[in-house]
């Protein structure tokens, strides 16, 4: 049915995950509201990107066959009426520029400076650094709205395009937005189970008949663990059983599914945060524990899923961070100085975690792939309706 | 302050905006939800252009200077890994394509079958084509998310990306949706006014003294006036005073902001819904009256701010749809094959309407530019943070 999108929402199951998805996005509301945080329009189109590695879609008008910027503006022959004129798009526009321009020593800004924002913009990754400038003048913040990874990725539980729940507290620590995240996937779980019993029986006896133990066991209390312990466990299973991993296990890596699926559906049949990771896998603006070889970062894994859930306490020591900046972003580094400023001119300790929405929604409902949670999935080669 | 978008929520007049926002986007889910309507998001990279005559980004991974779309995933030498190893970036590799594949006959499919989504997909400029297949299939529905348009526009009232609200109702007519949306717009104000009193005394105090009649203005009764008795009424103005508009005044034209802020603050002085709009200034999709030459399709202005919400009843006999789709999109209105299925495979009368959440909170806090009433403004030549 995936490929009748726009037909897809007659059959009863979809009914049923819609009918429980918006039930969830109110229950985010709710639960931010009622705690009087503040909801944040964060921007979707940026220059930054808070995790470096992450691939990003570029927003253009230098690819529109007509697009002329100044649109009847201005009565100057401008490049942009130039490219209007031209019927060779976009190859003669991006040839004249070439040779216009920098013919030599091509620099990416010479081109996007005629774009609609005189510079190379993306769409947004993660609200993160946008929503940490609002905690640091208001308190508690919290944003939901869609963000983007252009990966090449086809997994049940990738999208290109997803919707995003990401929250700030002011004087919280790692312990402290553990607790808070998970009253809240508990109270938008409690929320579901309320207001959609139709729909999860529906569920139950049609599609997912374990459905309400899959949610009961995520409203139970979820265990924490030190990703020291974990890489033990999992170098224990991996050592009990030759190629038990396909991705071998040393400490200093990043977890892959496999890893979280043996740890939350084999080994602790339950919920699990796992903290302070290796500084190295994780992100420049996370706090470096004492240990200066671990940063204060959790994830929340839950079975059948994986991650749902990620935060960290912020590096709030504007030297430190600064460093960090320098070596994830070298040259580019100019573009975090407004994020740097927050800690140069007044700045408080401070938390968030962010949700994956959608993942939230396959917990919820127990359907197993990401694309049936959304109306409209985006993934490579498919963006339809 | 606006240049400092990341330290701005630090005075005091942005952290009343701010409140202010996030009380109102909290209303519009209370409103909506109260009365079982379902949120559903609507995609944000689409094919499809709702208002054709819109400017529209581009979203791509073309321009990208390292991506590779296959990433490690294939050992073939394709396309991408071709690109990835190109120094020459981008013009180097539009050039090769350039030669590669249509050096003739160009065309823009050949160019965009290598991108992400193997075709050319913008950013949304209206979520409503999608929103209405859900309509059509669960009944009530609205969305809340942020659009976009491309346009050279550095107006006080123009963002290049905002925030809509849009929703459809089954079985509702042009008279049910202007009573609908008055009751919205009426809870959202009411709301916050019950919430946010000391926000609105500090703007009273400092910035708009008139901001509590402003609000109380946009809370008695909305007038309804046809379209063709507001253009006597401008007619009779311009009659009055020679050049008394700018732009001239005709049946048929579509309003401009003079005029309707003539209509709101110096004739009216009140909001009025206009209906009933000649077809040719409005869109494909709106149901055509029995006079065969006006649409059933109203706005609502507001003063100071002119239009804050249009809607329309939408076409739903297939063969007059089909052939607007036709007139309209030309070889491309294969396109909307799935829009015309809608009608095609079931379907029911219905109605919509779609608001301009960033122009609300210029309402609800009397703040006269919108680039103040948003935390991160885009508009042409600007993308900071």
């Amino acid at each position: 049915l995936r490929d009748l999108s726009h037909l897809r929402p007659r059959s009863n199951i979809i009914g049923c995950i819609s009918r429980i998805r918006s039930n969830l996005a109110f229950a985010v509301h709710l639960f931010f509201q009622n705690l009087d945080f503040l909801y944040i329009n964060t921007p979707i189109i940026t220059k930054c990107n808070c995790e470096p590695d992450d691939e990003q879609f570029t927003v253009t008008t230098l690819l529109e066959k007509n697009y002329s910027k100044k649109n009847n503006k201005s009565n100057n022959t401008t490049m942009f009426d130039l490219e209007t004129k031209n019927k060779n798009y976009p190859f003669k526009i991006i040839q004249q520029n070439y040779n216009e321009n920098h013919p030599k020593n091509l620099e990416s800004i010479s081109y996007f400076k005629n774009d609609f924002f005189e510079d190379q913009v993306y769409l947004t990754s993660s609200g993160q650094l946008e929503l940490e400038s609002y905690a640091c003048a208001l308190s508690d913040v919290y944003s939901f709205g869609p963000a983007f990874r252009a990966e090449y990725n086809f997994t049940e539980r990738h999208l290109a395009e997803f919707w995003m729940v990401e929250c700030e507290i002011c004087f919280a620590d790692l312990s402290d937005i553990m607790s808070l995240s998970e009253k809240f996937i508990k109270f938008c779980l409690n929320y579901t189970l309320e207001h959609n019993k139709a729909d999860l029986n529906y569920i139950a006896n049609h599609y997912e008949k374990n459905v309400f133990e899959i949610i009961k066991n995520a409203c139970f209390p979820y265990l924490r663990v030190n990703y020291t312990e974990v890489i033990d466990i999992l170098l224990e299973a991996s050592n009990f059983k030759k190629n038990f991993f396909k991705e071998s296990v040393t400490w200093g890596i990043s977890l892959s599914q496999e890893h979280e699926l043996y740890l939350t559906d084999v080994y602790f049949k339950s919920p699990v945060f796992i903290y302070n990771y290796p500084k190295r896998v994780k992100s420049f603006y996370m706090k470096i524990n004492d240990d200066q070889e671990t940063v204060s970062a959790m994830d929340l894994l839950v079975p059948r899923i994986g991650e749902i859930l990620g935060g960290s306490e912020r590096e709030d020591r504007l030297n430190i961070l600064s460093d960090n900046v320098k070596r994830e972003f070298g040259i580019n580094s100019e573009k975090y100085k407004s994020y740097l400023e927050l800690r140069k001119f007044g700045t408080v300790p401070h938390s968030g975690f962010g949700l994956g929405f959608d993942r939230l929604v396959m917990l919820a409902t127990g359907i197993k792939n990401i694309k049936d949670v959304i109306p409209y999935p985006r993934y490579p080669d498919y963006s339809e309706f």
